[in-house]
């Protein structure tokens, strides 16, 4: 299936003697289906079920909410311990400036290494709100069937240890398993991962050796349907600030408002500052040279972009009504809204305050105002650079006074098509009729490129239906409807056993 | 001593043969002290001292918080007692929208007749901050002497009761009040007045043949010394919102941040439409004809505004230090800067906000962004023009979307210092040897051109010692220390007997 596109795409170059054209762009569904079984592996899997269930059940029961330090220790332990009866031969608890990352790794002499990136913290929870205890992790009745209920069971404990599970039926009933495996697990995810940079560094030597990263994830719609993405956006995160110890006007507090007739204000500094940043309208960035960086699409990247466009213009109206968004930017549809879209970057207000913000009158002068900001980041741009032409801008328009304070940073990440771990998924995802909706990016943001700067190929995905990532009644499905497409639990651990052996059979 | 500035202006136009010039400005040194002495009333006061201090007390112990309708009836009706027991012929407690007003009419055949302003609420209390309980009226030892502690103490119930005390006093020794008495009183002031407009409307026939307003005033620095103002600011306050049902963007809540992409977003709206109403500095308003309609200062504002001059000059330093406060707007000083905070009206954000504004960093495009908004309007401006040039300029400029809302709005309210009640009150004070600082106005805003509107001087003023107003431990001073310029109730109901006897014999 190697380059296949690429080919197609040759001719249509050659017969037109023009800039490629992509008519037709790519499609999953020309990828063939995986064809192997594994039948003995997929009898363990079911004869073992309630155990493998036991096993999400007591990670999901094991408390570990970076942001409260609750569990964590416990938590980095006991995936350590799992790894090492999982017969990873190299197990640590990698210390880091802050919670410790995981390392395993698992040598079956094989030819292809497959990195799993896992985390293993949780969002905090607000019990009073779950219809089961956030760390009871139930099996309830749920209108998707039989779930695991509980902080975690789909966001992101519940398809890593299905992964596990499936790694044991393999070893059991086959004896070895097809890839080696290196496991780099993290603790604050949820915190925005500010040191796995760092621990990743540790590993970086190991890591380049491999043939991709997955990050096992339940992919599915609630109709069964499944996206997969082959790149991230990366974002610039950060405040500007405008306060009277730089700006003018009161240094301390809040003055009386009446002063306004004498008295610089930090607030009007921060909202003029901010102001210049973009057309009038909001939508385009007026910082000089913001755009400049940003490189053209590749050819694979518009080959693929070509296959979605129809599913986007399909799906458009609903989503819009998803969001309460009456329609995009300057009324924009279809093809314009979809590139907007992927090959984008943005310039966004998260928050902003400043001064009174209560019910009626209040009159005063602030003494500081706030604004968070976030710029999505596409292949070109680096927040580095980024922050750089907004701070020229802020100096050269006569805010030096405004703060620019960076609160996180990291470029794009993106995947080939082509890589045999893109190849192999899809192909997975096809021996059981789904034919993934393949798209060049989400417009979101993950620091991915940890893996893909150090040239791996990175997937995250998987059979499987989970909800309420980040909320109460976080889910995963364990037993779906009859007549429904969406796996259960003993489907998920199959689709990684197929998994593990596609990658292995595929050409590099 | 009328108009003898007047006189003093002409001389120096006639020897110029030019426009005005005020090489010295007014000085209240220049007004002679009042002479009249009420040696049996003074004694009486003396003697009733105790008792004067107990109805003091009396009213601070009745809660009357308009906020939370704590006690407002019952305050209203102790108001309308007390005005009755003291001979009051007209007595009403006069229903509104809100909380009722207190109207009493005192006839004591006089030529002159003074309107007395009241306010008989107060601002909530949060009682483990005091040292005293707010509504156990103590008297306390104090680093200003003896004071009576309590909600209410200074702002306002304090002075207004000790100005009914030397009623009490004047009644019992002499038999009848030099002047007629209109007293209106509010139980909203705390609230912004929004009833008190239909309160004065019932009365404006009678109050219009009035001589003055006095709104009685604890107006001493801890110095001994006093401001007194001629004139207030007008305000307009309104909020300004974008949101996603008139501006584009999500209209129900927030939306993940990567929509920027393809998604309008109402707080870069409500940035963009604030930025528009100033200059980058925030310091000059850019809605064109903002300025127009202010009226050139009189003759007469223009030699007080001389007069206070050097006093602004010499204070300015320790101002800006109280405040916080480095400089002023482009370094001005002295008689510059006090012409922008005596004559200037401004453009103030009170608030912003929108969006996330915790700690750290979460991705969202908000879907509403809010800031109150406040104007100062000097003569010749009012709320409703102000704010129709600022809704014009908002649509000529493209943001037809941003909502403007007005909360608030009055104009500005001003009072001749030519006034016999300004110069009653002036000689009453120099009698004690004190020069109050007269200035055309405050900075500040508030709603007196209920009464000037009506034609009617207004002073509030009068002489004693106060703090903490709409804080914790609020206070009056009943007895200062040795020494101190500073005066106590009983020194506070003397200056009230006086000003009465004053505006009786002032001629008109």
């Amino acid at each position: 299936m190697l380059k296949n596109w690429m080919g197609a795409a040759a001719t249509i170059v050659l017969l037109l003697a023009a800039k490629p054209v992509f008519a037709a762009g790519f499609s999953a569904a020309d990828v063939p289906a995986y064809a192997g079984e594994h039948s003995g592996v997929y009898a363990h899997i079911e004869a073992n079920s309630e155990a493998h269930l036991q096993a999400l059940q007591r990670w999901v029961r094991q408390r570990s909410i970076s942001a409260q330090n609750d569990g964590v220790a416990e938590m980095a332990a006991m995936l350590a311990g799992d790894l090492e009866a999982l017969g990873f031969s190299e197990v640590a608890v990698v210390p880091s400036a802050g919670h410790p990352g995981v390392w395993g790794y698992y040598d079956a002499g094989a030819e292809k290494t497959l990195v799993v990136y896992m985390m293993y913290d949780v969002q905090p929870v607000n019990e009073a709100d779950w219809q089961s205890p956030p760390f009871a992790a139930e099996v309830i009745e749920h209108k998707h069937g039989q779930v695991l209920m509980g902080r975690a069971a789909t966001n992101q404990k519940g398809p890593q240890r299905a992964f596990l599970n499936a790694l044991d039926s393999i070893r059991t009933v086959e004896g070895e398993l097809p890839v080696n495996l290196m496991v780099l697990a993290e603790g604050e995810e949820e915190l925005g991962s500010p040191n796995f940079p760092e621990i990743v560094a540790n590993y970086a030597d190991r890591l380049k050796t491999a043939d991709g990263v997955i990050f096992p994830f339940n992919s599915q719609s609630p109709a069964g349907d499944v996206s997969m993405f082959l790149g991230v956006k990366g974002i610039v995160y950060f405040e500007l600030e405008a306060n009277g110890e730089r700006s003018g006007g009161p240094k301390a507090a809040e003055i009386h408002g009446s002063y306004k007739a004498v008295a610089d204000a930090p607030v009007w500094r921060l909202v003029q500052a901010l102001a210049s940043l973009t057309s009038p309208d909001g939508n385009t960035i007026a910082v000089p040279g913001y755009y400049d960086p940003i490189e053209e699409p590749t050819e694979e990247e518009r080959w693929v972009f070509e296959g979605t466009v129809p599913g986007w213009t399909q799906r458009e109206a609903a989503m819009q009504e998803g969001l309460a968004v009456d329609g995009w930017i300057d009324g924009m549809e279809g093809r314009e809204s979809l590139e907007r879209y992927v090959f984008g970057t943005t310039l966004n207000i998260d928050g902003i305050w400043g001064g009174y913000t209560g019910e009626g009158v209040k009159t005063i002068l602030p003494h500081k105002a706030v604004a968070k900001v976030d710029s999505r980041l596409v292949p070109g741009q680096t927040p580095d650079h980024a922050l750089s032409l907004i701070r020229s801008h802020l100096d050269v328009s006569g805010f030096e006074d405004v703060i620019v304070r960076e609160l996180s940073g990291y470029p794009a990440a993106q995947t080939s098509i082509d890589a045999p771990l893109v190849q192999a998924t899809i192909g997975v995802f096809r021996k059981r009729d789904i034919t993934p909706d393949v798209t060049v990016r989400l417009a979101g943001s993950a620091p991915y490129y940890l893996f893909t700067d150090l040239g791996l190929p990175m997937v995250a995905s998987g059979l499987g239906l989970g909800g309420g990532a980040h909320a109460p009644n976080e889910f995963m499905v364990i037993e779906p409807l009859p007549g429904s497409r969406v796996a259960g639990l003993v489907e998920v651990e199959k689709f990684y056993v197929d998994l593990l052996y596609a990658l292995a059979a595929a050409e590099n």
